[in-house]
Parts: structure tokens; C-alpha cells; sequence
């Protein structure tokens, strides 16, 4: 992978700890923002510049698919001809940073001042909830598309908003206000294009 | 996911850590073997068990698949059509263990002497590399079918091997006598039915 640094950019390999405050302090005040792009193409971008920055090793999980039938032409590839999307057992992106094993999920919402619950199935929160107690680092990353805001927003603040919905007059969405107290909001930078680790480094000094 | 363990069988939770050693020295001798099962289904059932015990949360990544064509029927699931297996770019499970990332590939063969390398291809190579460099721990399960031997086997060594094998005269497998050497031997259990976290830790001491 190559990357066409724009004129005066900073080698991120050298600096990528301080990438917030590179892009907020850059001569230009450039701002990019998600340039059209879906949440997950932004974020398999980024992942590709995080390991072509020798940063991290993360990657989105291939969606679970059910084979069932498969034709074998002479002299071409297999051809699955019938085939059912499963729904997936854990979350979408995985992967090594400094080390840690980091596990996460991606969401957009079209909502503007909470984040629904219905987002996610109980498989996924029982695997987030298993991953933080073998001691990985898990989290959200929230895009509240209409707002055009993006957060990291922590697994265990999750699990208590997932815990609470069963209870009576238990809310079924996590406030916009908790998200931005308790999360951390990302800026869309150019690389990496959604600098979430350094967010993830902001969340764990907030601590 | 419930376990019924065989009479005066010890509760793996307390003493996960000497499962090598439990088994050695139970008093039936009783030895597991792989069942008839393949390496596939008993890993899958490895880390299920793993999970359970609270040890470690590692899966199987999913078969990529290129989708192709997508029929919507009316009141039933959507049908794909068309779709192709893609070559995996990076290797079959991943995970957390003890909050440190692990990454690995299972591969098995009918050789007796040697390992070749051509079960490998050139992008898992480079991303067990990358996963190292990022501070993950990464390694092969080697299964012999014909010798029903069982090995875990570091990255670092695989790499060395990898490397030599494009110069003149380089080797294009794996030697046994390395693989024993350098590997850590793995014998069947119940629970987990390979305890290759146990070999892991063995290698980890063993260095």
C-alpha cells in the first residue's frame, strides 16, 4: 500500500501518537470529514493505513455466510450456488494494538439525540462482555450520521445501558449526552482517515 | 454450553494451568484422541470449551466469500445465488488470552517427515509478521495426521523457514526434527479437547 502525502504532511509513522492534535494544529486547517463514504469503508481504509503505519493489525471480520450448495465447473473457481447470510456470533473488527487484543463493533444512526439498543443482539454483547473480562479492550463507534458526529464510546458503558432495557421503564437507546460524556468523539483526519486508536488513547488517560 | 465431566474428573476452571499435567497423571490413564474428528471441528470445540471455562475468547474467523447475486423472495430469508470463496488474507483464528492478542492458523498433513510450505501463502505470512511486530503472539497448530501427532509451533520460526526457502538451495518444508524441537507437543484432553493455551504457556516458559 502507498500513501500520497498532501504537501507538508508530517510522516504519521513518527508521530501517529499525536494525530489529533497534528490535524487540529496544521497550517491549513484542513478539516476532511467522511468524504461520502460509509462508516465501514472509512474504517477499512483507515485499517489499511494503521497496518501500512505499522500501527495496529485490525480487520473487519467476513460477513458469516451458510453454504449450501456449490457447483464445481471443470477449469473454473467453485460456485456457490445457494447460500444464506448467518447472523454473526461476535462483533465486526478485531485485531492487535500495542500488543492488546482490541474487539469492536460499528454503528450508524439516523437518530439525533440517542443511539438504540435494538442495534444489537445479546450474542454480541455476551462475546464483548466474555472479551473484557479475558482482558481485551472493547468499544462502539458510534456515527450519528445526520449529526455528521462520530464517537468511541466504551463496551462497559454498553453493558450497563444493555442491562437496564430489561428492567421497568428501562430506556431502549443510550442518550446522545452519555455518549458524549462518557465517549470520546472522533474527528475525521486523512491517516489515518478515523483516528480511533488515538481516541482509544484519549478514553484510557481519561480514565 | 453445559460439560459433564467423567467421574472424579478435576474442575478445569481451578486448574486449567496443569491440564497437560492432569491428564499425565489421571488415574485411569485415560487418553483422548482426536475422536475422528477433524482439526477443524476439534478447535471449534476447543474454543467453545475455552469460553466456557472463562480462559480465552478466540473464533474461527468465517470463510470470505465474494457475493455475487442475491434473490429478495417475499416473507423468507434473502437466497445468494452466485458467490465465490475468496483466498483469505489473513489467517483462520484469532482471539484474547490473558488480554494479550493471539492469532494462529491450523493446518494439517500427510506427510511424515516434514512440514511443507506451500500450505502457506504469502499474505498470512506477512500477516502473522505484522501481528507480531504489533506485540501479538502468533503460532501454527501442526497437525501429522498419519503419525496422529499434534505440535504448536511458533511464528518466528515458521518466518525463519519462509524466508530460506527462496534462496538457492532452500528447503521448501519443515523438518519433524524442528518442529520438535522448537514446537511444543500437544495430546488430546476432554476439556479442552487440545489444550494448545497450555502449550502456548509451556512455549512461553520454554524460552
Amino acid at each position: 500500500m502507498k500513501f500520497n502525502y498532501p504537501k507538508g504532511h508530517i510522516d504519521l509513522k513518527k508521530d501517529h501518537g499525536d494525530q489529533l492534535k497534528i490535524n487540529q494544529n496544521s497550517q491549513d486547517h484542513i478539516t476532511y470529514g467522511n468524504r461520502g463514504m460509509s462508516l465501514e469503508a472509512n474504517l477499512n481504509l483507515t485499517n489499511e493505513q494503521y497496518i501500512a503505519l505499522g500501527i495496529a493489525v485490525i480487520h473487519k471480520k467476513p460477513t458469516p455466510i451458510q453454504v449450501v450448495s456449490v457447483d464445481y465447473p471443470k477449469r473454473s473457481a467453485a460456485k456457490i450456488t445457494e447460500a444464506y447470510f448467518r447472523r454473526p456470533s461476535t462483533t465486526d473488527y478485531n485485531g492487535v494494538y500495542q500488543g492488546k487484543y482490541i474487539d469492536f463493533e460499528a454503528k450508524e444512526t439516523n437518530r439525533k439525540k440517542s443511539f438504540p439498543l435494538d442495534n444489537f443482539h445479546e450474542h454480541q454483547i455476551k462475546h464483548m462482555k466474555d472479551c473484557q473480562d479475558a482482558g481485551g479492550i472493547c468499544f462502539l463507534i458510534v456515527n450519528f450520521s445526520l449529526l455528521d458526529r462520530l464517537f468511541l464510546y466504551p463496551a462497559t458503558k454498553l453493558f450497563e445501558w444493555w442491562d437496564q432495557q430489561f428492567q421497568k421503564n428501562g430506556r431502549k437507546s443510550i442518550p446522545l449526552s452519555d455518549i458524549e460524556q462518557f465517549g470520546i468523539e472522533i474527528e475525521y483526519g486523512y491517516a489515518p482517515r478515523i483516528p480511533y486508536l488515538e481516541a482509544l488513547d484519549q478514553l484510557i488517560d481519561k480514565k
